[in-house]
């Protein structure tokens, strides 16, 4: 039965067919998500569009597996079931829009007849408003289409997913039931989406180049400081053609940390503020122009606001603008700026003044005990790790350990800094070793978890069973929350946790014989051995290593952080 | 250091002390939830106010468990950190807010201050808004308090938790962390919040009440029907009043199951459009006159709309309204008219004819095999229950194979027929389990869960195992998503699961030896060997089953319902 619309249509396909096409071109190869009754026939449609299905334990971990595929492969798409499954994942995507991660969630929802209807469905709240879900998510998406029109569909897919790569957010799509099979115009697809960023206006960008010339040529020592949006953004190349062009010091903050290549001989360690090493902070806090790209000033990202820096040396590049010391200019994006800046800084008239160097100060922090410390175990993982590595930190110890780890060239590091809830990682490891596979990568995911993490999320371990994909995890095993503990109630119950077996979780989820090693490790003996172990090394297997460290030990970094916050949070 | 204010005050109490009392006075026990930063400090004052913390293992679960607390208990509090937690947790609360369900939830949020200057915080969009998801919150819960203000903060606290149990619907209160030590009058908490229901307008009552006694004496036939609202508004001791003084024959809808005696002799079984047994479905739809108590006449309530009754033999008794045929009378609460029907009706004018009775169709049931069928189980596990149990089961076949279950006295049934967000019911358990406790009550909960749904908040086992509660689990194992199946996709692999080791899991979980049994049962033989084990039925430590069915059996109702889903998601 086709109507006189679709016989207009040249070549005409289903409105789910162009949705999962469009996914498919723009870089995505496995949809996340858990089917629910209004979404299953449109995953019908995801085989002929050459996406595969993930099929998560749940929507929240869908969601932060999401988030760890699209910051490994550029971008992803979580599809959930209207009400129920959208809310369940609600948190993992205000995640990503506040780090930034370009995350398409897609939401099939009951069918317009229905919803104009106002009937009384299952997953509604019962008092005929279907637009209540679709709401919630309005502050925490870039853009937003509800497919409620054929004519409309296509445009407003394109549009979103432009959007979606663009401003590197997430954003929100509604798939009723019964716009699966409306017919729109597939010739639409020979055409990709235009994913180019704006061009800066000209005249603006060549007068921003200037300025910041100008400061940069008068500065005596200069530095760089990389953080978060440098990545999102996807300026990393023309950040490591301004480390190699100028050769100056560059440093990367907590949030930046993977961002530039860290055996680079210019590069100096963690900059964050008291949180750093003793001799980045002098260097950093004496240099009279910093340029930082892409930073995410953040209480987590700054050691608890305790920059020693002056607005009057620094030039803050943005996505959406750059500062120069106390001026702003809208509208100018770093990338257009910084391509100039490399182009055309005179090399004759810049002044680099080599800074400190970093390494993994593994001997520096061994003590007389067996005991694994969170000072020495950071360096020691640092030596373990590889090229090209994909590292997931958790918010806990292992988010502030990770500072004092001097990551091996090509290191993609996977955290939430920012918005930091806990679990994430455990998702997100599932989400970015899928996205290396499905990129031809052979690279290892590691993840390091804590044991309260852990417990949040542990059930997406299946889907990493099930997938057969290879991750190393590390779960630190230190009784419970010792970053609250540092906060407030050291010895209070509610940061104690339940004993799991953790080691046995892989099997429970479904792990055959053969198919999962599990390890524990006590001592820094134990630890050097494992590490130096090639068979672990190789992660021919899913690995599981208990790791235990002392409940109130944490580090150095952590210990800062944690104090300030508990001074914010107090202070009347 | 004692400002001004805090001197005039009688009996200056901490605002977290002033908020706990206050949950203690209006029956809570126990409060669910996870720690975060932002309420560490407040989670000191649980213990001074006679409080319990459960510590969740992650958000949802808690929000679950306190919807299933509070169908127990009366009413419930989750407290949850400031966005990722909230917001964790928020599928959850949609689900109380649509099941009519009264949960506190309480936010720890940042400081006032922070707020005020729009720190760049963790837990935050990085954008200074701070409202945003309290502002999610505005259309799923009934009243709402941000103590912002320690002057406010008691009177808001007190209509915030009264509105909580007069409206059976959630409350959302933010707790900024420079308020929690902020003093209110003490004083105020000698005076109990005032919990009575509000009365109507006795003329409009007495006049509500006329016309419905007037149809009642003229029916013929007149039955009662009893749906979710008559649990949730607390009508019951004015439902049982009706059935015991008017003799009629009652019914339940699926979301009535457990609000009325299932051993009174005028008790005939669940009505559910097409989904009930034949002698009901006819009895009903033949009846002149239906008094509904608390209607949700939602889809998967009505086996996909399937009542063949009509609104001209129907009294629809709401707590907000009541409906005379097709008379509305806006602001009558059934309460008061219930109370005053069964008061004035005259028995000598009334006439009841006797229907048909329920029973657990075991023999009927049974067959030449050896295989568990969904059909035999459900009248079997009937005969298993005891008075006063707690039985909560599942979006999946549970909660439509339980229609085929006769109650004994006293069971209170939870399940989210309208909501039916998997993975309810295992939070749910924990809470009701808690509840009962609680209560100084010694009944049984039992969950029935699909292999499905247990898979997305598993690891709340682990919470039951840690508070020693000891519930009997059954996993109904059918290889994945048999509801779905029957949806759409009977054989799709994205309606399959990951074959886990379900029996392990509260061992891994922490259950140490001999605080666990668990049990495999794949023959009808070995269900009745269980079922008639006195010590399994006494339910002295947790107690596991895998219940093994065949994939693709589903309740009689169940595939009635799929079906009409399926076609009213594909209408055009
Ligand atoms: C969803 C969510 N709930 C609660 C919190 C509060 N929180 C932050 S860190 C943390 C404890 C983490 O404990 P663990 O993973 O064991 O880390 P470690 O012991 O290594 O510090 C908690 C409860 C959060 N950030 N996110
Ligand atoms: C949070 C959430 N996600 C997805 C769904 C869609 N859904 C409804 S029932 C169901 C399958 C349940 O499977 P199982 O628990 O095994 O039940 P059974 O096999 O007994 O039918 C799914 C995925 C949902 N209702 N809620
Ligand atoms: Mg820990
Ligand atoms: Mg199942």
């Amino acid at each position: 039965m086709t109507d006189i619309r679709t016989a207009a249509l040249k070549t005409p396909v289903d409105v789910a067919e162009y949705l999962f096409t469009r996914l498919h071109q723009i870089g995505v190869r496995s949809v996340h998500g858990v089917p629910g009754d209004y979404n299953l026939v449109a995953l019908d449609y995801l085989d002929k569009a050459g996406l595969k299905w993930v099929g998560n334990v749940n929507e929240l971990n869908a969601g932060y597996a999401a988030d760890g595929y699209a910051r490994v492969k550029g971008i992803s798409a979580i599809m959930t079931t209207f009400g129920v499954g959208e809310l369940s994942a609600i948190n993992a995507i205000a995640g990503a829009y506040s780090e930034h991660v370009p995350v398409v969630h897609i939401v099939g929802t009951p069918s317009t007849l229905s919803q104009k209807d106002g009937m009384l469905l299952h997953h509604t709240l019962g008092n005929g408003n279907f637009n209540v879900f679709s709401d919630m998510n309005k502050e925490i998406s870039c853009s937003m289409a509800k497919l409620e029109d054929a004519i409309e569909a296509a445009p407003l897919i394109d549009h979103t997913l432009q959007q979606c790569w663009i401003q590197s957010r997430p954003v929100y799509i509604t798939l009723p039931t019964d716009m699966v099979q409306k017919k729109v115009e597939g010739e639409r697809l020979k055409t990709p989406i235009d994913l180019r960023y704006p061009d800066n206006d000209p005249a603006k960008e060549d007068y921003v180049v200037e300025v910041v010339l100008k400061y940069l040529l008068a500065a005596r020592n200069p530095i760089i400081l990389v953080d978060a949006c440098a990545i999102r953004h996807k300026v990393l190349e023309e950040v490591h053609d301004l480390i190699a062009k100028t050769g100056l010091p560059v440093f990367v903050t907590p949030m930046g940390k993977g961002a530039v290549n860290e055996t680079h001989p210019t590069y100096g360690g963690v900059y964050a503020g008291d949180g750093s090493q003793p001799e980045v902070k002098e260097f950093v806090e004496a240099s009279d122009l910093i340029l930082t790209i892409g930073a995410i000033k953040s209480d987590f990202n700054t050691a608890g606001f305790s920059y020693k820096t002056s607005q009057l040396n620094t030039i803050d590049f943005h996505s959406t603008h750059v500062t120069v010391r106390y001026s702003e200019y809208p509208g100018v994006s770093m990338r257009g700026v910084l391509r100039k800046v490399i182009q055309q800084v005179d090399m004759s008239k810049l002044s680099a003044v080599p800074g400190p160097k970093m390494k993994n100060k593994v001997k520096e922090n061994e003590d007389n005990s067996e005991t694994i410390t969170q000072a020495w175990f950071w360096p020691r993982a640092g030596e373990f790790l590889k090229e090209n590595d994909i590292i997931v930190t958790e918010t806990g110890t292992s988010n502030f350990g990770i500072w004092e780890t001097k990551f091996p060239k090509g290191v993609t590091a996977l955290s939430q800094v920012l918005w930091g809830s806990i679990g994430y990682s455990v998702g997100a490891c599932q989400g970015a070793a899928l996205a290396a596979r499905d990129a031809g990568l052979k690279h290892r995911t590691i993840l390091f978890v804590g044991d309260g993490s852990l417990q949040l999320t542990a059930q997406e371990i299946s889907t990493m069973v099930r997938l057969n994909l290879k991750p190393i995890i590390f779960v630190i095993c230190n009784e419970g929350f010792t970053i609250e503990r540092f906060i407030h109630g050291m010895d209070a119950v509610y940061n104690d946790i339940a004993p799991w077996q953790f080691k046995e979780l892989p099997r429970v989820f479904g792990a055959p014989e053969g198919k999962v090693k599990t390890y524990q490790v006590k001592t820094k003996a134990q630890v050097h051995q494992l590490l130096e172990d090639k068979q672990f090394s190789a992660a021919e297997v899913l690995q599981f290593v208990e790791l235990y460290i002392p409940k109130k030990d944490a580090p150095r970094a952590l210990k800062l952080t944690a104090e300030a916050s508990a001074k914010t949070n107090a202070k009347q």
